[in-house]
């Protein structure tokens, strides 16, 4: 492909434009407040799918030839690459096959299915599921849609940036998460082509430094495993256009860890109420290792494909992070009364008993003492270590269990 | 107050665009579908404090006298209304007041103190925060900010009746939940002065059937109890002003149930990404009451404010009448071997064991028999039909725990 224009991502804005929903900008009161900027949110959770992947699937798959569209097309994604795959060949009319790894949750395997692709399960990783894609595009002779490596798929991802700058031509900063590094490809690309001075800063977890990684070296490097809970983001190996376009057009990419990528998925739920998925909010986790004071910034949050019961088991852990829950062990004697002590402390601290577990088999000494375990609800940090000292002065030995 | 004009809501709007966020019509894939029709989504959970209130209490708090101004406000409320007046008084630059019931969730108490108002914590219910309030306004002088029964807050209210009309003339129906009758007064005069033709359709929760009652019985009634998850509608008695607006203006009101909030608040997460509270959700979860097929219906929702313990249980809930998690108990012979066939028969079928429950003292005949519990995940309710009667073919005497 020739050198890419900001001409070639306005026609495939003119393309994306048939298919896709404009996700507005929205002002957070929280985030501008918390970290003094005035902070917007880039919502592609929102999107049609659930996620950007929609944009660059279908400026690719129009794109191709008549004899292509014919034959099919076919594409491997345990994720958001699997629907957007899935809906923009609906929409062109073109049959598509997914390949998706055998442990695929039904619900994702499903919404694919839902918007009309045959769905082929094999393997035990993406990477099996990519093989897998590979053999039978060889055999039947379908076009591969690569999930970021690809100048169409760049420059459909890339309409992100000139809707940011046609909405906030005054944005300062935009920060993007990285997987492959084809959405942060296409929106530096576009937004430094229209606005040459902002600022564009990627965002990888700490356990996936796929694209910090190679850019550090020099040269492409494939991590011998990941390990992340934003697993929308969780690349080994970058492409090579991604790679040279982050290169050239991406500031600096920053890290966040997991506890960082929770407390974002909590606060952008309970404040701004969306549902962002762990990848999603790379780029609000970010904030706070960034000094943004009196900038005008826009965190792109990416997706919200993320399953229910994920969500259930964020906020147990969050709750356990925040202080608001806590769960601890002691020894008692077993004599009559001991229970009732325990419980007259904490109702002194005000912490509220959600669950006890009394048990006199898991004790060392088993036959002189009995072992309590006790969840309860608190009001944060300050107020579990209250109820710590409470116990401790009463003399009882505390052991935190989480 | 004169007779109310459409002047009247386009000044209104004037003056809350200085505080508010305009919230955009989201288009909704998965509710067109499931409806055959155009359905969108007004998000005031995305407004600033998470609820529409802040129109109301604004354009009611703008309009004080500067000695009311002086002397302060106060307003008696657990929910929404107190952020909403907290939020507005502080923009007008006015002290407020808010009396809130003990028991209120200390997050709420929290947010409301952030936007500044002073939070007195008084009596065991809404009606007990209500007569402290009207002692202190007694005492102080306050001016006393009513949630509802107010032609000012009405009007703010009424705004997003003209947005909603603004970006889509053509809409057929807009859909409102109703609590005490502010929102759907103010969005039912608004939307019909622009389109007299436009119909107007409340929903209420079957346990607070307010409104419905009062325009039934043609006066005000007054529930003796209510009862419902969607506590941010769970008002006994409606305004006098808001019976006679919803008498005049509204086509008729709709009532869902609890299972019904609880689905629709799953859907709008899993498929529009975006966490609405159980009152807000009421107007999705009325679309299968009402017959909207080819129509342009708009649904309000109404606020987001819900803590994030309610949506883990509300998940909680929600996988158990989908089908998704399934606990039964069984009474087994206390023999070796026992157990494995438990589980060799729910291997064989697909569910996958979550939680085991092994308990000698349960059961009734405690000498012979050991009664066990097991939760496992399931992939919906056919899924369940087929476990039971797996169980039941090998002798089993399944009791469905939930």
């Amino acid at each position: 492909m020739k050198n890419i224009t900001i001409d070639d991502f306005y026609e495939a804005k003119e393309t994306v434009n048939n298919i896709i929903k404009k996700t507005p900008l929205i002002y957070s009161d929280f985030y501008s407040q918390e970290y003094m900027a005035d902070v917007f949110l880039k919502p592609e959770n929102l999107q049609r799918t659930g996620a950007f992947k929609i944009r660059g699937a279908y400026n690719k798959i129009v794109k191709l030839s008549d004899q292509e569209k014919e034959k099919g097309l076919i594409a491997s994604s345990a994720g958001n690459h699997a629907q957007g795959v899935a809906l923009a060949a609906k929409a062109c009319g073109v049959k598509a096959v997914i390949v998706m790894p055998s442990n695929t949750p039904l619900i994702k395997v499903e919404a694919t299915k839902k918007y009309g692709a045959d769905v082929v399960l094999s393997g035990e990783c993406y990477d099996d599921a990519f093989n897998e894609a590979k053999r039978l595009q060889d055999i039947y002779g379908y076009t591969f849609i690569h999930p970021f490596d690809d100048d169409d798929i760049i420059l459909g991802q890339g309409t992100i940036g000139i809707e940011i700058l046609e909405e906030l031509p005054e944005a300062d900063i935009i920060i993007v998460p990285i997987g492959g590094g084809g959405l942060i490809s296409g929106v530096a690309m576009a937004a430094k082509f229209i606005k040459p001075d902002i600022e564009i800063i990627g965002v990888e977890p700490q356990g996936a430094q796929t694209l910090r990684s190679s850019i550090k070296s020099n040269h492409i490097v494939e991590l011998k495993k990941v390990d992340t809970i934003a697993e929308g983001v969780a690349v080994k190996r970058s492409g090579m256009k991604t790679f040279e376009y982050v290169k050239k057009y991406v500031d600096r990419i920053v890290t966040v860890n997991d506890v960082n990528i929770m407390e974002a998925f909590l606060l952008v739920a309970e404040k701004e109420k969306i549902i962002a998925e762990n990848a999603g909010v790379l780029s609000l986790a970010a904030l706070r290792k960034i000094d943004v004071k009196g900038k005008k910034v826009v965190s792109l949050i990416s997706g919200g494909n993320i399953d229910v019961v994920t969500i259930s088991e964020l906020i147990s852990r969050g709750l356990v992070v925040r202080g608001r829950v806590f769960c601890f062990s002691v020894e008692l004697s077993d004599t009559p009364g001991q229970l009732q002590m325990i419980a007259s402390i904490l109702s002194d601290v005000g912490a509220n008993i959600i669950q006890l577990d009394h048990n006199q088999f898991k004790t060392v000494d088993r036959f002189k003492r009995v072992h309590l375990e006790v969840t309860c609800e608190t009001n944060g940090k300050s107020h579990v270590a209250q109820i710590k000292r409470a116990l401790k002065n009463k003399g009882y030995d505390v052991k935190v269990v989480y």
